[in-house]
């Protein structure tokens, strides 16, 4: 449960550290005054560019504009608001949403329908849209003194930009979730990789309040980032759950603007494909890590199942379990309750065949109890990473999900959120 | 929301109410010395009987036995065990169950094949069945002890039996759930019915670690008792949620022995439908309102649904959303998460017609937030049962579901239950 991917060189700079992209965040005041709350990552040129959304049938005023933005496959700038979720609130909020592409493509001179938006925050309440757009404007004037300073070579300290947009992305997440990365290519040169996320509470398959942003400068086609992308959020965003809620505003989405000069072709393209589930696996991962309230992380690894979408369902309906995760938090090794939830989930099993594993200490076998320390139980439980497997010995598809304890913290976090 | 089904008599005994049916409860030490923990509940004749189990795929051992005496829709006896739900333990687990039977069939000279068993408790740890016999035999004795001083006519005062019966069935419960009721029939002759019910945490449609006993003097053949409970577990039991977990062990029976001598038919049959589902439905709210940890009751009434079953979708997602309880028990208005719960409930509906109500007050009208009275939404938040409604003008079905808030209790409850 590596903090980052192995072998994979991990670069400073976040989104902005693909060649030609840019990144800021600034404060606009939208919910606090001394917060990042608008981020806006752009691109020297068009990208090929790819989405996923959020399945719950309300849906946020911006996500329509995107998905509408998105439907040519390009894009060359992605403004995100939080402290606002624009949802809910009627024909205003379609007109927020359009206000803030036209303001973005106004302020760096490109076609308004190149412009992608999101939003995250408080639902139903309408945008305070003369400070967002204040805020957007703000960070265009920043971003092309950037573009300005790249184009003269002065660029030569990193600039923080696309860790303030990281920040400005944040609701209730205690940790910055920024990476990058770059991928040598055996065909010669090199493909970079940045990404951001947010997501704490809400978090669920279908990705529930979860925003995602990668970012590369290989040169690949609209339609092969949209299948990696959606392949990669089914082993990644839509395997974290937190509180089993899906909320209306999330998105993935990847601008690939081939400014590398890599058009990534047989083993290379095998390696960006893994990379792009990589980078997505680890965001996910690093959401469940900051679950609303969250003192513990549980990773639910689930075997020999019949179809992958069962071994998914199961590894889902574990890490989801209320009582599954208020055992977590009270550290007891309760596998009756993780079988129970693989019972509920829907798919199909043999719960006579199931041996169940925390950490390496089995505690089933055959769908029934063995005797097992209570001790090493306790130790295993006690760390802050746990690791439960489940083999099923019913088939050769698996799934991993993870998650994260219930604890009185998320109680607390969530009984008072909006006021 | 009222404790008791308006314009019907109430009447003491419980299960042993109807005419013909004892009920004990007694201590067997299965988990606690001082807690009754085995029930029995008997009929002087066979009665005609019809189940719903619960639908996780893995079920305890018990759920497997009562199915099989059920299938000649006759019963006579149903003994219950709280303190260990004689789940996942393999062989010894079905022998455990089997060994039940037999000891009430022996005790109160009945066929093996006319005793049904449920178990409620810890799952995985095997049953400790020698107290539970002994706690059987005793109970048996004493439940012949209470049909002779019937037939010498010295039952005056009434036997707290049936009470006691209740109290056994409790695991994490804090109320009893008991209740006694009889209809007057137009036909001539009064029916009587009984009812007991367990359930707190581990609630959720598909009746999570639920069980409900129903007895009644009537007499009505098993086919249609089993279409009647079926739907009336559709409006009532599987319309409460508490964690989203469904269990191994639950099921809700019905016994009729025609001890009354009455055999319903037209408007009298229509009583006697709508009072099996009523008193379950009492049940259902009952579990509800002792949601473990629970400070708050909810009930969500969905109208204007294209569909039933989209309506209880819609009712159960929200009922069951964390957020959605997190933030009744915050006491917060925050209708965005309700609307969202039913975004994700997987029914069809257009959000942009539903109207949204806390109690009287209306908080978004077609799919929009209105300026409301904060203080008065506080207000209605402040009592001890809230009701949201849900208007979606969009067809002509509704649907009602009870849950709870969630607790700091809920945790500490759920965190410490095993050990």
């Amino acid at each position: 449960m590596e903090k980052t991917v192995e072998g994979w060189k991990q670069l400073a700079g976040g989104v902005a550290a693909p060649k030609g992209f840019y990144a800021v965040g600034v404060q606009a005041g939208i919910k606090y005054p001394d917060k990042y709350d608008v981020a806006l990552i752009y691109s020297k040129v068009q990208a090929q560019a790819a989405g996923v959304y959020t399945k719950n049938l309300v849906k946020a005023h911006p996500l329509y504009l995107t998905q509408r933005h998105l439907d040519n496959g390009i894009a060359q700038a992605v403004v995100i608001n939080s402290g606002n979720a624009n949802a809910c609130v009627g024909d205003f909020g379609d007109k927020s949403a359009e206000a803030m592409a036209e303001a973005v493509a106004k302020v760096v001179s490109i076609p308004k329908e190149d412009v992608l938006v999101a939003s995250t925050g408080v639902i139903g309440v309408e945008m305070p849209i003369e400070r967002v757009l204040t805020g957007i404007s703000n960070a265009g004037e920043e971003l092309l003194s950037q573009v300005g300073k790249d184009l003269q070579g002065q660029q030569d300290t990193p600039d923080d930009g696309a860790h303030r947009a990281a920040l400005a992305i944040m609701t209730t997440d205690t940790v910055v979730k920024e990476y990058a990365y770059e991928l040598p290519c055996s065909q010669g040169g090199v493909i970079k990789f940045g990404a951001m996320a947010k997501g704490s509470g809400m978090i669920h398959p279908n990705m529930g309040t979860m925003l995602g942003f990668l970012t590369t400068d290989a040169d690949v086609p609209s339609s092969v980032l949209q299948r990696f992308l959606r392949e990669a959020v089914e082993e990644s965003f839509n395997m974290v759950t937190v509180d089993g809620d899906t909320s209306t505003n999330d998105m993935v989405v990847i601008l690939a603007n081939g400014a590398s000069g890599v058009t990534p072709s047989g083993d290379d393209m095998v390696h960006f494909e893994s990379m792009v589930k990589g980078i997505c696996i680890q965001l996910a991962k690093d959401i469940a890590r900051d679950g609303e309230g969250a003192s513990k992380f549980m990773e639910v690894i689930v075997s020999g199942v019949k179809t992958r979408e069962d071994a998914r369902k199961i590894a889902r309906s574990i890490c989801g379990s209320s009582l599954v995760k208020a055992a977590l938090f009270g550290e007891d090794a309760n596998w009756g309750r993780i079988l129970t939830a693989a019972g509920y989930s829907g798919a199909d099993f043999n719960p006579s065949r199931v041996d169940i594993f925390l950490g390496d200490l089995v505690v089933a076998q055959g769908g029934k109890g063995v005797s097992f320390s209570e001790e090493t139980a306790k130790k295993i439980l006690e760390q802050k990473e746990v690791q439960i497997r489940l083999a099923l010995n019913d088939g050769e598809e698996s799934a991993t999900a993870w998650g994260c304890d219930l604890t009185h913290e998320y109680v607390t976090i969530n009984g008072s959120y909006r006021t």
